[in-house]
């Protein structure tokens, strides 16, 4: 049922939000000065509390009396976003801007942190060894609380990596593999464990998709995973659907969550709206849950309170904004964040990338013919119109595709600085960039079919059994 | 947050319901008359099958165009109830009748059917003995397809049940013990297993209560249910915060019920806000599986679509209105229902009788003594002012709290019905009826504390271990 407008929340601006705050604290100093019975005050003030709470959640900001909202903007609906602005939340991510998002204005928008050199020098330090690529050329470019893993880290107190997947289908592509080899290297680098969530369940409910069959492209998703090469005695993967029914400790930490975010905060956060099943509006906590080591008893030994650090792109950042809202007030540690960018459809940033279109990227089951034909047809050119303009005036980077792709799969440094300068300049062609990536996702995607045919079912059941991982804490 | 008064579909009264679906109806049909976009018509029909159950959950009734709704009002709210109309829902029984509960009434307004003589005689002759003094006296009054529960028993189909309890506190009283009275009666006489769903997440979320005592009091609670003398081979007890961790065939049934629920359907039903958490919102679905059989793969040994009995007070019968509207769309069968009249407290049958007011009732750890004091100092009397006018006028059965705690507990009716006889031609004073009551409570509170003293933890174990039962299907 379509709501009335006017009784949203998400038709509500900042603004108004602020207002309906300064408000119902007016009201609880009437109540206060007029001797109100006892019951009438402790209501009048948690509503307070609840609207400076979706305030917060709104702006990223705390409610300063008398400061209205000024630059923030809720980002999670169409309704109170600019004109020009970006939409991004874990279902969309629309831009009008061939570079793609804006990342910058996110970052100020959602509250986060830019990771900046002082951060990345840290984490060498921390480490010893040069940070990976992604870090490097701001692939990885937001974090929340990355400094406190890292003053903990000093101190040789221990943390936990979690990640995870919506498995929407069987075909995963190349753009899906960023977290994993992100965070496959911050496992080796920093040895930690970690906990991947396939979130079967959210598929089900999301999609029009039996439950036998999200739950099962969960299953050959866990093998695309673990063909990115982690540790089998430091990697716990699973199915909601399946460890939902195997640890009564996830649940607890479900229920605890569903116990202190209300309707009202879940539509603010995410858009979600009346006519929405219960089980969408009840799920963030199913999301929020693993970043607390209390939901894998088996995994540590008991112990709680570990610090858990969260590498995902930014979309799912929601989730996470509200699991760090309600983390204090259950006894739980905030988890840290490590965002990264978005992967670029092949025909362009601003395109949505769709896995029931084989064209819009290069998928991990394309064969090296497929990879050429595609790169060759449709990844997007930043080139002139003419061999005669580009090698006039050169290429733009900022916007061609392959070279993106090339940001993202080319290790080399120094290669990759040449390609961009002779492209800008117009000495190298599109066709010869494109050549470039072919020969560089060739050979990446075929050893990672190849990793792939080693995953036998007996090792995806290893790594989908709760069991002790191989680290003490 | 409190919402706009309009845009609650709970403020929406039937009619203003019945007048939505019918718009709706005519802008589909424009629509299609207008041959407009696929998608859009689309939308449009989802809406309008939206609506259509929205209508038909507030009101019980199938929507038929050009038959606005008369008689039937939502009951589930206070908003649109009449005036002197009883307030009946999981959390608040209310009526200003002291003769309790208008519970013709209540059936018409439910869709439920009246117990009338010819089903009890009907299974009489199905079990071959007299049927329960419950079922007799009427205080099991209404059910829901009990009929076919019958036709199926006869025909030599197997059925199970389901009851349960909500464990607020350690303290149970006499009244809570109606439901699993007849449940064992039913398991006897029918030979069938049972399951008993002990809510302590629902409690843990609607209360101020950590999870741990939630959880302990499932656990004394189950204690007091156990000596009730459930046969512990076909019985199977269960906390929510435990088997959910144990049983991944009931997550896939909840999340199965949240898909096919949303948020404005539990808000017609349960009367939820968006104020509520999202754990209030999604609850529901986890009080519904269990009335599916594949929720208990090892009990049924992995067999499903077993029909399902549900002995409960009326007042959970939303949970199961709700239940019986999603099985189909689940491929699930509709669970049967029999429902019973409320249990009133010593004060009356209009006064809430509260876990934490021990003069409410009489507690299963009340000693002969505190009986004897509770019901001699606030038994609700049907007798008179004065001994010479109760002599001439006589007494108030319909009225008397006394009496009618008799008619759930004296199982002699011969003797009941002198005692009636007698108390209302003002033969029996008021104090000889109060007489008779701790005469028949005394013993019966003494033997449940004697009862529950044998129930050792080896055997709570036993009864909550998930296991086969002893029944072949």
């Amino acid at each position: 049922m379509a709501d009335s407008p006017n009784c949203d929340l998400k038709s509500l601006s900042p603004l108004q939000l602020f207002e309906r705050v300064t408000e119902q604290g007016e009201k609880v100093r009437a109540l206060k000065a007029g001797k109100a019975p006892k019951d009438e005050i402790d209501a009048a003030v948690r509503m307070l509390l609840s609207l400076k709470l979706s305030y917060k959640t709104t702006t990223g900001q705390d409610y300063q009396a008398g400061l209205p909202p000024k630059d923030l903007v809720l980002i999670n609906n169409g309704t109170t976003k600019e004109e020009d602005e970006d939409l991004v939340d874990p279902w969309n991510v629309q831009t009008s801007n061939a570079k793609g998002v804006d990342y910058d204005k996110l970052i100020v928008r959602f509250g986060s942190s830019k990771i900046d050199t002082d951060l990345i020098n840290r984490i060498e330090r921390a480490i010893g060894q040069k940070p990976h690529h992604f870090l490097r050329r701001g692939i990885f470019f937001s974090h929340r609380d990355m400094d406190q893993v890292l003053d903990a880290y000093e101190n040789k107190k221990p943390f936990y990596l979690y990640t995870g997947r919506g498995p929407s289908s069987q075909a995963m592509h190349v753009g899906h593999l960023i977290p994993f080899l992100f965070t496959k290297w911050l496992q080796e680098v920093f040895d930690v464990p970690l906990v991947i969530q396939l979130t079967d369940d959210e598929k089900y409910l999301w999609k029009d998709m039996t439950i036998e069959k999200a739950h099962e492209y969960a299953r050959e998703n866990a093998k695309d995973i673990i063909a990115c090469g982690f540790d089998i005695n430091k990697t716990f993967i699973f199915s909601d659907l399946d460890y939902l029914g195997t640890s009564a400790g996830f649940y607890k930490n479900i229920v605890k969550v569903q116990k202190h975010v209300t309707f009202n905060q879940v539509k603010g956060i995410f858009g979600f709206t009346d006519s929405d099943c219960i089980g969408k509006i009840s799920f963030p906590a199913i999301q929020a849950a693993p970043s607390f080591s209390s939901s894998f008893p088996q995994i540590f030994n008991g112990k709680e309170n570990i610090q858990c650090l969260i590498p995902c792109a930014i979309d799912q950042d929601p989730y996470f904004r509200m699991t760090r809202d309600v983390a204090p007030r259950i006894g739980q540690p905030k988890p840290a964040l490590l965002h990264s960018v978005f992967f670029p459809a092949l025909q362009g940033a601003q395109t949505k990338m769709s896995a029931s279109d084989p064209n819009s990227s290069i998928f991990l089951t394309d064969t090296p013919k497929q990879i050429k034909t595609k790169i060759n047809k449709h990844a997007f050119s930043g080139g002139r119109d003419t061999i005669e303009e580009h090698r006039k005036y050169g290429g733009n980077c900022d916007v061609d595709v392959s070279f993106m792709y090339l940001t993202f799969f080319l290790e080399d440094d120094d290669r990759l600085e040449q390609l961009k300068q002779a492209y800008t300049s117009g000495e190298l062609l599109t066709g010869e960039l494109k050549k470039v990536l072919i020969e560089t996702m060739q050979p990446l995607v075929a050893a990672h079919q190849e990793r792939r045919k080693q995953v036998t079912d007996e090792i995806v059941k290893q790594f989908m059994t709760p069991r002790k991982l191989a680290f003490e804490f």
